[in-house]
């Protein structure tokens, strides 16, 4: 039997912070997954936060690799929770420059390219699972307009014109609690979630979509 | 040497959640300090949600261990941090009913009692070891006017009236991140903190506490 | 010179709350928009919060009225501004059942219709004017996947399938202050927003899609 | 029939808002209170954002005007409602140095002084008399440590003191629309509150405060 080949990527440090939960997860999980699903075959891969150098390294990763899911991972400072994206839409509009120094404000991200995707991860089923886990957990209906809304459309776009990955997705998680530990903010401190269950959110993600993989494609969001 | 006596007080479940995690880290703590302070000697009890029950059994612990340092904890459903109280007022106040169906409104714990006492924790030094722990921490000024308010007042109270316990101060913990895993609401889900580091706050609430106990009184607060 | 033919809907109240602000907005408007904006012949409708019902309606007004510009608006109980949204997404996903007791989850909107829309209103010069009245306002990424959303798609794709309305768009609105006064909840009060400055808000709203009108499709969320 | 004496204090901006909503507040009073409560006589007054100068003022106007009643009032940036503050703290804790540079970090206010005062206004009938009155409001159990808590107290110690004013006490305000709409936060636009319903609030508050004002003292939370 052939093993599933998983990408799951994660994003350096922007915007001010010092690190970059999804990275530390991605970093960790190697060492997780070998142990947890010994039936797969997984690749990570560090993006910058920076839209043409995270394409660059997206596409040539999608191409050389042809794996069959793909998770990617970002911050959303602020949330309580991970988020499971339902969306991805064809613009890019960013609040503020990044990593090096690029803006786009109200530009499509493929000129051809639908006005967006929905998730070929069994999100509802990730959700459940999570919270049935412990981890507070939610369906978000927006990636918001930035590198991580961008990622998850250039995956789905590639299955969509290339046939790869088979199953793609979006997992934002919250702040780790020693980043908000130092937070000077006149209006509180912002949640937080631990690292520890940052990562189970993570493996137990690739577990139910490894499990839904022949379900079908006219339940997906299930 | 005497070994320093602390009792550390959690509360039981009330108001729907089938958790207290107070109770559960009290619960934690004897094994964790005779590991990392063998110098002192640990008490541990639960409180009933109930005023007049939990008085009871608060001054019967207090007048018959007569504590060096007393730690109450509570639950704060909704904060992101855990705090360290700076003041207990003389008041009940109770949104809801404690566990046995009382409901002060607007009236003193002790009729001949202070306004309010000032925790005698070092609260600033607590606050700042937590945070260079990179456990997210804040100084609260209200410890609301249920039954949280209520032991902590009892305990400086004591202090205040019988001499013991010489450092007395309350920490407030948010919820367990399985406690919001499974909330409900249209506003959202509320913040979480690990149960790893509520029993660490808990454990460098006390180092601290006795690394400063001879400091004196003048500045009980930093 | 021939007027602007406008539709404003509203929505009637669901979800526990007696009174839906989007509905008192768009009942306000029509004396208002006749002092202010005599240059456009205004339509108003209160559309049900059900799904089968709501599409009826709002097809029927689109088909008979064949207006050049539509705002929608709706109640999202929990923000703090006006929003001014930028994507419908093709789905139905509904937390709660709609008024007439039917609940879809994860159904498109139209079998055949793209995955989204994006707004065709001046989205984001609408908001800078709304911050520069004093109004608070945003941008939003997601309208939610009950009936705002849907009430939002619908009319898109009538411009995209029919031609008409030329411009569409859809604003959320908070709570009421005197529905936030009654509020009961463990976890504080809600924001809130006065109907003066919602009624403002909606003004602004028309009158910046009025004065963009001809600026052309390029560059439709500037 | 002898007149009721008010005093009702607001302050001046400070902490980078160039507007401090209780001072708008305050300077509108006089006109409002002329027609609808034609019973009291009304001092005003805008206190600096400095400890000594504060104090000063409001001692001054205290000795010279003895009023019967008075009403601080503050801005809390965040808060979405009015509070009734319940108890001022004999303590001076401030996270920003006051608009005279000046930053006590835990000191007393009165050295000889009680720890705290609660309030002598009626806050729970003020509060519910509010939310009647479609405006958010809530008692609230910490002025904070800054000068909001600072002026609460000095009136209420020369209440204990001296025997006037026979009732004191103090409002927390939200921003004002127009400074959130200018908000630039990572986290979101915080609440606010139309001038027109804080005005509102300040004139409840004391119009309950003279109707309760021979109640006596027994019950003068209620």
């Amino acid at each position: 039997m052939e093993k599933y080949k998983i990408l799951v990527t994660g994003f350096e440090p922007f915007g001010g912070y010092k690190q970059n939960p999804s990275q530390i997860i991605a970093e960790h999980l190697p060492e997780k997954i070998e142990k947890e699903m010994p039936n797969v075959e997984l690749q990570t891969a560090i993006l910058p936060v920076a839209y043409k150098k995270a394409k660059d390294k997206l596409l040539t990763l999608l191409d050389s690799y042809k794996p069959d899911i793909v998770l990617s991972m970002g911050l959303w400072a602020g949330i309580s929770y991970v988020t499971m994206e339902r969306v991805a839409v064809n613009i890019m509009d960013a609040r503020i420059p990044d990593n090096d120094g690029y803006q786009p404000i109200d530009e499509p991200i493929y000129t051809e390219g639908p006005n967006a995707y929905f998730s070929t991860l069994p999100i509802k089923s990730i959700v459940k699972r999570l919270k049935e886990s412990g981890i507070p957990a939610s369906v978000s209906n927006t990636a918001g307009t930035f590198l991580c809304n961008y990622v998850m459309y250039i995956a789905l776009h590639s299955r969509a014109t290339k046939g790869y990955p088979r199953r793609s997705g979006y997992m934002h998680v919250p702040l780790l609690p020693e980043q908000t530990a130092s937070v000077k903010s006149e209006f509180g401190i912002p949640p937080s979630m631990s690292l520890e269950n940052m990562i189970r959110a993570a493996i137990i993600t690739l577990k139910v979509t490894v499990e839904k993989f022949y379900v079908g494609d006219e339940k997906i969001l299930l």
